[in-house]
């Protein structure tokens, strides 16, 4: 069988434009820690999510008696029920709720990506439902990393290689752009010590002093909330699998 | 000695207002094959390389009788002098000469960054001499691929990955972006055979029946033209080493 769809990787919610097209699915990534949290809110039952781009638009949804998470710069705000911590969305309270989000890096690249095909959202913690569903629509796939506000990061390139790899693994469909290609060796060369890989990056310095150890070793457990979020519309929501 | 410096990489013209700063000398790279053939130039005796972003600013030039290359998708535009392979540039008919040159992505990227404090040319040719006049400079560098149509491309990374690797092997003094650090693992595995590394990459389709290995093989020889193109109004000149 020929490869007759494609993987592609973009690195920046600003280079998206570039890559866009109305036939992909574009696989939304901020490992840490947006789309991660956000696979762990739907494992844990809520309902819909609402991405929203800026604080004013979380906050308003807040005002309207909705629980609402706001994160900027790795830390929660202030009046928000939740930051982008994993740990915030885990529990009774979220379960059959609907729930504003608003990030600095995770929220900003679903509303670039708004008008593409499908949206939906990966993150080591669902990276084999992900893949299983991808490869399921038959469709060519963007994967498109959050970055640190616009700039490439290693965590959620070390994410998209995981995808990229996997998704060669289960089927002969695809072949790679030149984005997945260099993330399928970076892949290769941070798979088995993600922790190690990962631990000259920016995120380290952007993290210092934020106690967020036990985010980071959350994020990277692979397949520890097994749902596929979609966006519909204004909201996420849980794919049936 | 700490680390005081940065080197980053942008993996496209398009991204480049994100990384760009007042302070960073950029280094433009087009592996295949604008700024391998700029050095190719300067190194058979070019005096000056007028880089322009269009082909009606290449052809006033050429009008006013100055030697004038043209390339887009890999070809050479008819009319024009030379193309944008290192090949059209070896030789006395460039000596002493001053051309004006557009290419699809090479001279896009220098656009790009013309209000960098400083831009310089890197290609595998010029490679050693290149990290060595960055490391007199003193300063932060961001390595800025021209890529593909704005997208990211295979060869212009591992070529950022090389530069990368040298700098620090060079001097203690620099610390990496997070692309950069993605860069240099990237390079760990292409650099013992490069041909092979980039064979999947989709420069192969897009050079297909163009028959343009001998010039692939020669954008991969390091040091073959050992000269730093420095940007110095809308001249390329070469800098006094």
């Amino acid at each position: 069988m020929n490869s007759t769809l494609k993987i592609d990787a973009c690195f920046s919610p600003y280079l998206y434009p570039v890559y866009a097209d109305t036939e992909s699915i574009v696989v939304v990534i901020d490992v840490f820690r947006a789309t991660s949290a956000i696979c762990v809110a739907f494992a844990n039952g809520a309902e819909k999510i609402i991405p929203v781009a800026s604080v004013e638009e979380a906050m308003q949804y807040k005002q309207q008696g909705m629980l609402a998470g706001a994160e900027r710069n790795a830390i929660k705000l202030e009046g928000f029920d939740f930051g982008n911590s994993p740990y915030d969305y885990m529990g009774e309270h979220v379960k059959g709720k609907t729930i504003a989000l608003t990030t600095t890096n995770g929220t900003q690249a679903i509303e670039a990506a708004r008008q593409a095909y499908k949206v939906v959202i990966g993150s080591f913690l669902n990276i084999d439902v992900l893949c299983d569903w991808l490869i399921k629509q038959n469709r060519n796939v963007l994967l498109l990393c959050s970055g640190w506000k616009n700039k490439f990061n290693l965590e959620d390139s070390l994410f998209a290689g995981a995808v990229t790899q996997q998704m060669l693994d289960k089927s002969k469909n695809y072949s790679l752009g030149d984005g997945c290609l260099a993330l399928k060796y970076l892949y290769e060369i941070g798979k088995d010590k993600p922790t190690k890989f990962l631990n000259y990056s920016m995120h380290k310095q952007r993290f210092a002093n934020l106690h967020l150890k036990k985010d980071i070793r959350y994020c990277l457990m692979p397949n520890s909330a097994p749902v596929v979020p979609v966006l519909e519309g204004k909201f996420l929501m849980k794919a049936r699998l």
